[in-house]
């Protein structure tokens, strides 16, 4: 028999209509032969509702108890979820992380799966019934609850898959697949049928918001097929799998931009071995990421050191940067919270030359400056004024046919 | 070092305000030099949310995801408390049922405590940490959440007093004490200072609101002694304890009324050895507490059964009753839910004579017809019509002496 792990986002379990909803899509897979596996987060705004609670009390509420605050959205929804089911005349039992060892790490609010233990959830199963499992949470080896941080649910979803070798992981959200970019920012934007994890990698570091991060990474290393689809009707969806060979012909599967983003330059920083070491290690030590780095030619035994961060990271690095700079003897730190990263991603661009400037071409053409540029195998970002990355955009997704042809 | 259980109930931490002063006064009780361990209810208003969302869903929900889905109140108030703690200077953590082993029978919403393990709850007082419990919910062999029913923080606070062999339970409430009466009802009752485990049963299961009933028996089996008082201010509130010498000397400690009260007849029931079997059994076996029973005098070979019920139980019983009337050959079954237990409770009737002839005295001068009588060797309690109830028990309190001397 197949089994399938079904996960449900805020919006798709936000109302109790919606839950009825999402009670019936899983009686209708079961009844068509599949072992169901269902994965909530919280009802669309409840976390939020916690937060502020805590958010009221104090502005640094301690780690620990925010995890066994924020952990109580999920629970409301399963359990309203199995209850749903059962009214409907099926059968189902909730879990959470500790019923079902959904073993962590001890980051609280950015905890990483280390193990599940699938035995109560295979009995569940063998039982007949739908199984309905907390997203989100784990609990870390001395039985504390912690959290993925958010668009953790997706990763529960995936580390469940690999635990029980689902036949597929099935991302039912409020749109409808991954696009060859925001259809907000280009209208003529298309669903891909297929992506490759790599590809998708890329898109969600790069800005695209419908997996988290870690889950595709996840299914990478454990092949979990994913399959990202509409929780509001039956049509298929997008289907994130290992990389085919049918995929190699496109060059560019799709553009995205991140305006999470801002630019820091220490100036005139003394060019001498382990200074690079200095700036960066107190970042890392913070959790700080750092992402596009670029160091100017060396001028009179200097050089000037840019870097992208988060932008909501920003004020924390200024805090770490400003006594470094007096130590460095640093002619001092200049940043632009106003710049976004946009990108184009393709497996493709392994075996197509030219992709880079092509982009390059288009963008200058439009009198866009990029500020730094990075690259991968797979992938091509350029920093621009944040004032232009919609019109960027929409200029590389043209450029590249991704509006006409099918990714 | 001396070792103390808080518990607060809805409407003390109904507030993010209210959950602030209870931190603060978590920390006083600390600095006062003990160890403090707090349970909490759900903050007021939020078992009854999450009930009303099951019922939107169905009329009966599932009875394992009902324990899911309530037991998330108190995790809710408990991780905010602990926030609070930390906020105001202090260390706390907050554990749930599965984490401190609250080990109970597996009846879903109203199970039974069988065990606590007290490993975490120890290490983190030795780490000089308030400890926040939920109160109310459980875990059974498996592993299910459990409930422990209405006002089971109240058990949940005895019992962890009873396992880290606490000095005292203290019930911090939204009234500052046990009364002689309801002061609704009589305006001069009076705050009781020692009540005496066995005279608390009684008045809790006659109708006292202040404390679980099942909470009262833990104490007694466990000598526990409790505190109840207000949360609001720091006087001394009632004390529930071993019987004791100067205890002897009351004759009544308290009356109270209890109008969640049915009463039933069976009419014309065939005298015969085995028939009050066949009409109780079914009642046990559906849950339902039959409290008095009255078997008049055999007349002809058949006889008239009345008991009473629990009001909220009697369309449960009619419909047990209903197709057992016709299998008996009785006459047929009449029921008045519109009666009341008016009750008399005090250790001292044990060597005081003549209190139940001067409690009949009394109501019968004021023309108050007694439906039926039982006594236990603490309590009177006689059944009345619901309209009379109040005014028996003004009488009662006032013919007792309650409201000049101290109980």
């Amino acid at each position: 028999m197949s089994l399938t792990i079904h996960k449900y986002g805020g919006t798709s379990v936000g109302t109790l209509d919606r839950i009825r909803h999402v009670a019936q899509r899983s009686l209708r897979a079961q009844q068509a032969g599949s072992q169901v596996v269902v994965v909530l987060s919280a009802m669309a705004g409840e976390t939020n509702r916690l937060l502020s609670m805590a958010h009221d009390l104090t502005t640094l509420p301690n780690a620990r108890e925010m995890d066994v605050l924020v952990s109580t959205g999920e629970q409301v929804s399963i359990a309203l979820l199995a209850i749903a089911i059962h009214a409907a005349g099926g059968k189902a039992s909730s879990f959470l992380a500790n019923q079902i060892g959904m073993r962590t790490d001890n980051r609280h609010g950015r905890a990483r799966i280390t193990s599940v233990d699938d035995t109560l959830i295979r009995q569940s199963l063998e039982r007949n019934e739908i199984v309905v499992v907390a997203g989100f949470q784990g609990v870390d080896a001395h039985g504390n609850i912690t959290t993925l941080g958010r668009g953790g649910s997706d990763t529960t979803a995936v580390a469940l898959a690999a635990a029980l070798r689902a036949d597929a992981c099935e991302i039912h959200t409020d749109v409808d697949g991954i696009y060859t970019a925001d259809p907000g920012i280009c209208p003529d934007a298309r669903r891909i049928d297929r992506i490759s994890y790599e590809e998708m990698l890329e898109l969600s570091s790069l800005g695209a918001k419908v997996l988290q991060v870690r889950s595709v990474e996840f299914a990478m290393n454990h092949n979990v097929p994913i399959h990202v689809r509409s929780a509001f009707n039956d049509e298929p969806g997008s289907w994130v799998t290992e990389e085919e060979a049918s995929m190699e012909s496109v060059r560019v599967r799709g553009v995205t931009s991140d305006t999470n983003t801002a630019k820091i330059t220490l100036k005139r920083v003394p060019d001498q071995p382990g200074v690079v070491a200095q700036i960066f290690s107190p970042l890392a030590q913070a959790g700080v990421n750092v992402d596009v780095i670029l160091q100017n030619v060396s001028e009179q035994g200097t050089t000037d050191v840019t870097f992208t961060v988060a932008r909501s990271d920003l004020d924390q690095v200024q805090a770490i940067m400003d006594p470094l700079t007096k130590v460095l003897g640093t002619e001092g730190l200049t940043s632009d919270p106003h710049v976004a990263k946009v990108s184009l991603v393709g497996a493709g661009m392994r075996s197509h030359a030219g992709v880079a400037a092509q982009a390059f071409q288009v963008l200058g053409d439009a009198g866009i400056n990029i500020q730094m540029i990075n690259t991968s195998e797979i992938k091509i970002s350029c920093v621009v004024t944040e004032d232009d990355s919609e019109q960027a955009v929409r200029l590389l997704h043209s450029a590249f046919g991704l509006g006409d042809s099918k990714g």
